[in-house]
């Protein structure tokens, strides 16, 4: 029933996301819109999309369901400008790592009969760098790709039928599907994704000045210190608007893992060590 | 030169080292003592070793090289036993994790010219778990192995001479070795080993305690978090000694940590944050 498609953002998740629906089989059309005419060309020549256009309202009328995979402020700016120029026959769906916002201007401006639909989605997926080049048709395989729709929306029949399309192609594309309330989800990613993260950029800056002087020193930590600091070669741009969307729930995941290394740090000679490993290895085990 | 080694302690480490040897094309005796019988009976199996001893004593006279592979205060307990009674025909080594004390120990009670000598070591290896059943030939592949020799000690001819044929096993086995200063060593390991261990476990408890009621959540966080909680596995008993004998460079390095992470909770929404990502990039990088 889907057959016309336009991706916004040719980033590793835009890339991933043309080329997983072409192996899932998608047969219809994708067009693709990207800031930089580089990671358009990037996606085109790699078969992610059909085709590139500039003009992104133009491209969002002719499509029927519009995939924003742009970071979270840029998202924002699309769904304003698109709220304007879409009906009931559109749905628009993202792939955003922070729900609070963009789900509270879906209800806002998309999600009523005479309105496009929005649904805000959320792939668990990624790589610690982007880019077209990374685009990957098997990045959604085995993920969860998270959803925030409010059953309180109310939408046209067209566009409540390619929501219940998109949902289909996500689990196409190899993933499986759970709907959270946007709070909760945003908690929940700030403690399973970006608590991890932060903390490799701080652990990796860390080491850096401690022993970046020395690059034979770094091969001595192995496996395990390579693991702990992979995410340290995340960039800034791909993480400046998630801690700029989801602050107070990242603030509260730091300040408890700081409390809880100190509670760690106090106890290195005391029983309270193994009952911390104990819990620890209950986290791997259940 | 070398055709008589015994291995005390038959976990990961001291499995992986009789199996590494034999693929290293090591052809002499290897004779294993370990606490458990079980440990011991494994081991045997999976050709680690030729046979169990019980009277560790007995069986490190009849050796040439005696490899200690037991946590660390069991080395040290060892090496007390040991010295009273080898000759400047034997060469004693280890595997533990801190050399502060048994680098100290080794000068106090060996490393004479009528005495055995003691070389201490250290392979940066491992897993998240121990045994014998998870020993591996290739554990030391490619892994770097450092000593914390001290250049003033003085040896009889034979045991130098053991010093060398051991650490011509050691390369081998696949690993390069490096030589460093023990306080050196002990604050280098506590910034890449043991503070990225430290930090997987109170990353895991506290998750546990986050999101352990919810197991379908825990897939959510996908490869990152599975990476960043790996080492939450590890048992308490792998970790008491380490604790135990650094924790001065542990307790910097934690604190350390905590600093960072706390810096970085500030500077969620300024321009700082762009910095602390651009010095983890570094580190990956470089």
């Amino acid at each position: 029933m889907i057959d016309r498609i336009a991706i916004f953002g040719m980033g590793l998740l835009g890339t991933s996301t043309g080329l997983a629906l072409r192996a899932a089989g998608f047969r219809g059309s994708i067009i693709g819109w990207n800031r930089s005419p580089e990671g358009a060309a990037t996606a085109l020549k790699a078969g992610a999309i059909d085709s590139i256009v500039t003009d992104g309202l133009q491209a969002a009328r002719e499509a029927q369901v519009i995939v924003l995979a742009t970071p979270v402020f840029s998202i924002l700016d699309w769904m304003e400008k698109l709220s304007g120029v879409l009906g009931p026959e559109h749905l628009v769906t993202d792939v955003g790592s922070t729900k609070g916002q963009i789900t509270e201007m879906a209800g806002r401006l998309f999600n009523r009969r005479d309105r496009a639909a929005f649904l805000p989605g959320h792939p668990m997926a990624g790589k610690e760098r982007g880019g077209a080049d990374l685009g990957d048709a098997d990045l959604y395989r085995g993920a969860v790709w998270l959803f925030t729709d409010d059953p309180t929306w109310e939408r046209s029949k067209a566009s409540s039928k390619l929501v219940e399309g998109w949902r289909e192609w996500v689990a196409a594309m190899g993933s499986r599907t759970l709907d959270l309330d946007p709070g909760r989800h945003d908690e929940l990613v700030a403690w399973v994704s970006h608590l991890p993260q932060f903390l490799s950029t701080a652990l990796s800056a860390l080491l850096q000045e401690q022993v970046g002087d020395a690059p034979e020193l770094k091969d001595v930590g192995g496996r395990a210190l390579r693991e702990m600091t992979r995410l340290g070669s995340s960039p800034y741009s791909m993480w400046r608007d998630i801690a700029m969307t989801n602050t107070p729930a990242v603030e509260r995941a730091l300040f408890a893992l700081e409390q809880r290394l100190a509670h760690l740090r106090e106890n290195l000679r005391t029983p309270e060590l193994r009952a911390e490993f104990e819990i620890a290895n209950r986290f791997r085990r259940e």
